[in-house]
Parts: C-alpha cells; sequence; structure tokens
C-alpha cells in the first residue's frame, strides 16, 4: 500500500485554490507543473470552479473515477467531515497537509485521534496531519507545497517539512539528489517503520535519510532500521535530543520526550548511522553519494598546507581514524615526483610549490597502494606562481577515474567554496568535495563505520 | 620595533626574480602592485637585472640608502650569508621567507640557531624561517606570496602561511576583513609575545586571530593575552591538539609537543576564547565583526520553521545557553501580527506562512523587550505563496537597523548560501548571517562569553 502513495494512478486534491496565498495553492501549482504525469488529478474546491483550465468538483464524491490518493487541504475544522467522505469514497490513502491539531492543543490531539481511528476501521491508510506533502522524483511527481528537489538515490523521510525544505537547498548546492520523500508531520497513523521497508526494496533508492524528532515504538523502529541498513545505508538525525530541543519540538509536531542516550546507543549498536548535528547528516549523505566503501581503514593524506593536514590529523585522532605506514617500495615510486625538502612521512606535505603532476602522481601512487584504503587529499589553492585553482583537485580526479573511482578519495579543500570553476568542475563530473578538516575527517570515518559494519555481516 | 614590520619606510626584497616560477617573483610583484605605497622598494637579485623597470642590486650592501626592512628569499643554503650582509646593513628587522630550516631536519635547526643568535648579538628582530611573509591591509602592503585579504579590522597572527590564506577565501566570502597579518612560520625570534601588544594598540584592529601550532613559553604567553584579551577580543585556534596532529605539525614548522589540555584550560581561564576547529574560528571572527556584545545572556528566538527550533535549542543546551520567557506584556504586543494558531513560548514557530511584516514586528518587539538580550531569527527560506527569498531577512534587519543594532541580532537562515540575493544584501549591508543551528548558537555563546567576562573587569 505504501508504493500508491509514492505511485498514484489518481490524486484528489481537496481544498485546491486559485488563491496564491494558500497552501492549496502551492500544492495544486506544484503537481500540475508536470504535464506529462501519469496520474489523474482531480481537483476538489469550493472557491474555484477552473483552476488552470481544469473543471473543479464540490466534492470528492462527484469524481466519476477511483481515487488513490486523497490530499486535504482544507482548514482544520473540516478535515472530519472531508475525510468522511474519502472514506465513503474508498479512497486508497489519505494525505492530511493541513496543520493545527495534536501539534496546538489536547482538543486537537482528541480530533486527530477521532480521525485516526475512523481510518483505521476503515482500513485506510493516512499520513500527516501538518505536513508539506510528498514527492517522487522519480516521476516528477511534486505533491507537497514545497520545492521539486534535484534527482537523485536518496529518498528521506522527515519529521519536519521545512527541514525537507532547506535540505533540498544544500543538497542543490552540494550535487546531492533526492528518488522520494515524505514529511510525516504528526505521525497520525503512517510512521518511518511503515516507509522503511518500502524504501528499502525500492529501486531507485540506494540511501536513506531520517530526520524525526519523536519516536514512540522504538522497538520496532530499531528493528527495521537494522534490516534495512543491511542493504542501503540510513543516516539519522534526530531533532529534540535535549531538554529545550524537546521543548520545541513539542510545539513544532506534538512530539513528546524520547530518552536521547538509550536510542543514541540503541542505534549505534545496531550499525545504522546517527549524525549529531545536521552538517554531519549533510556530509554522510555526500560520503555515501560519491565515494565508494573503502576495504579497510588506512588513510593515506598528502597535502600541500601544513597547517592543513595538522588540522586534519587533530579532527581524525578525535574521530579515532588510522593513518597508514608507508612501505618502502612506496616511498621510492613516490620521491622522484616531490621536492628534496619533502618529508616521505603521512600525512605527505609536498609543500606549497606542488602542482597538478604531484597531485596526479602521488594521488595515483596512494591509489595503487595496498596498504592504503582511503586516500585523504588536502589543498589550500594557490594564489601564486600561476597556478590554476583547479589543477591540483582536477590531477586527484584524474588518478581517481583511471583507477575507476574504486578506492575512496576524500578531496579536503579547505575554504574553497568561492572558487566557481572548481565547484563547476565538481558539478560536472559528480566528484566529491570537502571543504574543512572536520567535514573530511568525519565523511572517513561514515565511510569506515560502513566499511566494519557490512564486514561483520 | 615590530611596528616597522608593519610600516617599514624602506624594503630590500633580496632574492627578488622576473621568473613567474620562484617564490621570490610572486613577493616582487605582490609588492609591487601597490604603485602608491608610502615605502621605498629596493631589489636584489642574481639572476635579473631589471625587474618590472626596476634595476636590481647585487647585494643589499650596494643599496644607497637606509633599510628598514629585509625580506630573504634565496635558497635555504644561502641565507647564513645574506643574514650576514643585513648585519653589516644594519637593517631594522629582517623577515626570512625560505624555508628547509627546524622543520626539515636537526642540521636545518642547527642553522636556525646560529642564524638566530647573530641576529640576536646584532640586535636585529627576525621573523620566520619557513613563512609567506607579512601583509598590512591598511596602507595596501602585501609583503607576502599569498593573496591581498579583503580589507577590515582583523589582526591575524598565524604560524602557518596556507592557513592564512585559506583563511582570506573564506573571509572574503563572509565579508570579513584583515587590518595586519603576519605569518610566523618556525618562529625563529618573533613570536606571538612580540606582536601581540602591538596589536594591543594599533588603532585598526579591533580582533585579534591567532593560528599556533607551537607555544614555547607558555607563562609568558597567557599573561600577555590576559592583558590584550582585556582591550580587544583575541580569538585563538590551536594546530597540533592531538598525538597525530603534533606529528604533522614537527614536520610542518618543527614544533614540539604543547600539552593542549593544560593549555586550553588555562586559556579559558584567561577569559580568550579557543575555538575548537576552524569553522567555531570562522564562526567567532563574524560574531565580532558585526554583532555587538549582549548586555545579559537571555535568548529570544523566533522562527518560521520548527525543525530549525529544534535543532537550534538542541544546539543552544549543549552549549549552556539561556532562554528568556515571554512576559505577559510581550505577548500581549506580538500577539496581533501572529496567525491564531501560533503558541506564544520561546522559541515562537510563526509557522511556515509568516513574512516580512511578521519578521519585520516580532524582531523589533523581541529588540526592544528587556527581558530578552540577544535575538535569534530562525528561517528556511519559503519556496511558496510567492515570497520574496530576502523578505523574511529583511525583516530583521529593518527592524535591527532601527535600534541602531544595539542588541545582538543572529540571523540563521538555514542552508541558504545558494540565494544570492539575500548574500548580496548581506554584502551591501555588512549584516551577519548564519547557515546552521550549530553556527547561531556558537555565535551566541561566543558573545554571552565575552559580555560576561567584561562584566567581570
Amino acid at each position: 500500500m505504501i508504493s500508491k502513495f509514492f505511485n498514484p494512478k489518481s490524486i484528489a486534491l481537496i481544498g485546491a485554490t486559485s488563491d496564491p496565498k494558500k497552501f492549496g495553492n502551492a500544492v495544486t501549482m506544484n503537481l500540475l507543473k508536470n504535464d506529462n504525469l501519469d496520474c489523474e488529478i482531480f481537483l476538489v474546491s469550493h472557491g474555484s470552479k477552473v483552476i488552470r483550465d481544469i473543471p473543479t468538483y464540490k466534492s470528492i464524491l462527484d469524481i466519476p473515477k477511483e481515487i488513490d490518493i486523497a490530499f486535504i487541504l482544507v482548514p482544520a475544522k473540516y478535515v472530519e467531515g472531508v475525510v468522511e467522505e474519502c472514506i465513503q469514497k474508498a479512497v486508497k490513502g489519505i494525505i492530511i497537509i493541513t496543520a493545527g491539531f495534536g501539534e496546538i492543543d489536547q482538543k486537537g490531539k482528541a480530533l486527530e485521534k477521532k480521525i485516526e481511528l475512523k481510518c483505521k476501521s476503515a482500513g485506510i491508510r493516512v499520513m500527516g496531519p501538518n505536513c508539506v506533502g510528498i514527492i517522487n522524483a522519480d516521476i516528477n511527481l511534486n505533491a507537497s507545497f514545497i520545492q521539486m528537489p534535484p534527482r537523485g538515490h536518496i529518498s528521506m523521510i522527515s519529521q519536519s517539512g521545512s527541514f525537507g525544505c532547506a535540505s533540498f537547498y544544500k543538497m542543490e548546492n552540494q550535487n546531492l539528489g533526492i528518488s522520494k520523500f515524505v514529511n510525516l508531520g504528526n505521525k497520525m497513523d503512517v510512521s518511518f517503520d511503515d516507509i522503511l521497508p518500502f524504501l528499502m526494496e525500492d529501486e531507485n533508492t540506494e540511501i536513506i535519510a531520517i530526520y524525526m524528532e519523536e519516536l514512540l515504538e522504538g522497538r520496532k523502529f530499531l528493528e527495521i532500521i537494522k534490516e534495512v541498513n543491511k542493504k542501503k545505508p540510513i543516516v539519522i538525525l534526530k531533532g529534540g535530543k535535549t531538554k529545550k530541543g524537546r521543548e520545541a519540538a513539542s510545539s513544532h509536531t506534538g512530539s513528546i520526550a524520547t530518552n536521547y542516550k538509550l536510542l543514541k546507543t540503541a542505534i549505534k549498536q545496531s550499525g545504522v548511522l546517527l549524525c549529531e548535528n545536521i552538517s554531519e547528516f549533510i556530509i554522510a549523505l555526500k560520503s555515501f553519494s560519491f565515494i565508494p566503501i573503502p576495504k579497510g581503514s588506512k588513510l593515506g593524506i598528502l597535502t600541500n598546507s601544513g597547517g592543513t593536514s595538522v588540522l586534519f590529523s587533530d579532527n581524525a585522532e578525535k574521530l579515532g581514524l588510522d593513518f597508514a605506514t608507508f612501505s618502502e617500495e612506496l616511498k621510492n615510486r613516490i620521491s622522484p615526483y616531490l621536492y628534496s625538502l619533502v618529508k616521505l612521512i603521512n600525512p605527505l606535505d609536498m609543500i606549497a610549490g606542488a602542482r597538478e603532476t604531484q597531485y596526479y602522481a602521488i594521488t595515483k601512487s596512494f591509489l595503487e597502494d595496498d596498504d592504503i584504503d582511503i586516500v585523504v587529499g588536502c589543498c589550500v589553492i594557490p594564489p601564486f606562481l600561476g597556478m590554476k585553482s583547479i589543477e591540483h583537485y582536477r590531477g586527484m580526479i584524474r588518478a581517481w577515474d583511471e583507477s575507476h573511482r574504486k578506492k575512496p578519495l576524500i578531496p579536503l579543500m579547505l575554504f574553497s567554496e568561492g572558487f566557481d570553476e572548481l565547484i563547476n568542475f565538481t558539478d560536472e563530473n559528480k566528484t566529491p568535495i570537502f571543504y574543512t578538516p572536520y567535514e573530511a575527517a568525519y565523511a572517513a570515518k561514515v565511510l569506515i563505520q560502513r566499511y566494519r559494519y557490512l564486514n561483520l555481516l
């Protein structure tokens, strides 16, 4: 059944409107944007007789066809009545976008419960209320009032709609892409547990991202993520970890307290990745999107900036990462490319004069070395000696491409966000890039954790 | 004397060259870029008779005028001889840019010591070796081989040159600016202790940033930063905090171990800000650059995104921040501007429909409220209802400007780095912007720490 939410053949939008100042309009317009959608759309409206040349119905009961999914956008006080009509119409699923229920007060909670029970006894699954809707980027379906994300292979379940919206902005920036997105809101019925098994089997989903504020059936959730994570990496961010955070969450999605410490321990034991903040969350998605899982845990580090490799090393040690020891064979192989001042130790500081040739040759040597499992290429773009802003990075990527990207390469281009030529290159070549020592070290940690986890299965 | 390094009236560049593949050329070109520099420049070169129409000298001894500062760029093996000539010439200060000394091996250390003693007995101060040079942006002096940073009021002492270079890239991005910059390198003679008293008195320096890998005379350093920090905030980042980091540092600037735990405790006790990573370092500089010091520690938070205020609250609690309780007076004042669904609690979730009007009115009310010391404006830019990407932020800034920016405003525009119109607005109006909940919470922490420190003086 969950599949129908993402792949409906017919949709009724109840509360559609031509008034651009209403959320109902935003959902309607997003949905109608894609002319080629393989899904019939019916609009139910009280105010507008015609919207974008489409005649509307007064009630879902007037629609002469079967409806897979009904989207409810009418004000909270009308929702119960509309749900009753949806039940009468025997829709397969309902998504209540309207807010103003359990997140507001006890009265709202009671109304939510009443609707929940009605749908349950009718055997109809419900998403929401208090959500932005659902997106299936594979088929260009945007049944939400937020923007269409870039297309890709991450599927996200978020309890917060605006979290999804902001994440899409960042993903756009970082060349990450979405397959499915769903905002659970108050989770009246459909919850994480229902969506996860669907995503596990979903062909286009390669990585699963979860933002949660509240977890009610912890045991069941833990069992499911344990299973799903074997097949596809799950990345979780929890909001409401602290007392202050939980208080904020309770007014947001009506969440009740979850013991974060217990949850943290349980998730970590299950082998699923739990991020501590939103930056880690994005870095983890980036790592899984662009970099293969290593076959060991030893890092080989090259740099043109001592400061950067010092700061990277500090972060690496804090995160428990291991550095490879260079073999005599490797030293002999790399020394012809390096200035005589350069010490043949890991991290390898090739000093500021290092150029594309060195970055290419050393990256290649590291990638081909059996003692090195992950290559970390640190760089501060030199503003001197006529060097190109892109050359060091390009050298690394050339070596990586020649090795068919089989071993992880983590390029740390310190604070290089402003170099358009470089950023365009990463766009075009779908290559990873990290901007701070912490980001690069965290990427390595995430990949190594996945390697160790898969190794134990 | 230190002032002479930043404000020389005559400079000799020893090792100047027209060969664009050499560092000597990079320094020469940077120095000659500013035609209006109020300083005479003399070039000493073996290879090039004329550089950019300027005739060169074979030796510093041939220059017919007094020299304030000699920059040495010749290969390491010639440095001792050149230093002897500088002593003979009675220059006031020497900056040795050349690398290949104590950071390489014992032989290099010995040579460094020898040169140090010669200069000491001649009473000449030396910076470096193994550094990129010195910058005084106030007078457009770039005597280094890295780029000129944007002009501003931060002065930076860095042990790593590439750290400075990368920081400048980030500063350019974040509207931060530099007054003085110096790269200490191996710190043969001139060290943090010498520069700090100068910066304390320097008119254009309002904030002092330090990147250090090694600290030899800890007690003296701590005494000095304690004094300086009373007048101007000092922001420190330490590289080589861990065993791995120290190993990397030892090959970088020849540093020896510093006990980070002890140093951390001592610095914290002195009231100086010690950042844990390079992102915190930039956020701290941004906070001091754009936001006034608060007169208390209570935060008032507004948001259009529940998820963002939940994540902000988590970070705030971790950093020990306090939230204000809304008075009845404040509630009465703000309620007319808000949807009826909105709960009048802190954080104030104005929900997704909030627009410029709400952001302006609520920010204004918070800024004028005596129970709120710092206003945190959270926002996810809404992609719906025809809202402008800039309007929420603009509303907050308008209220802030009307209050003459007297109270701290911390705008958290989640993941909005890609909105050009917004970024241009911050450029033009010199306003602060933060992109993640952690950044915003850390900014508040930094400002509150400074408030408490100044309050105890």
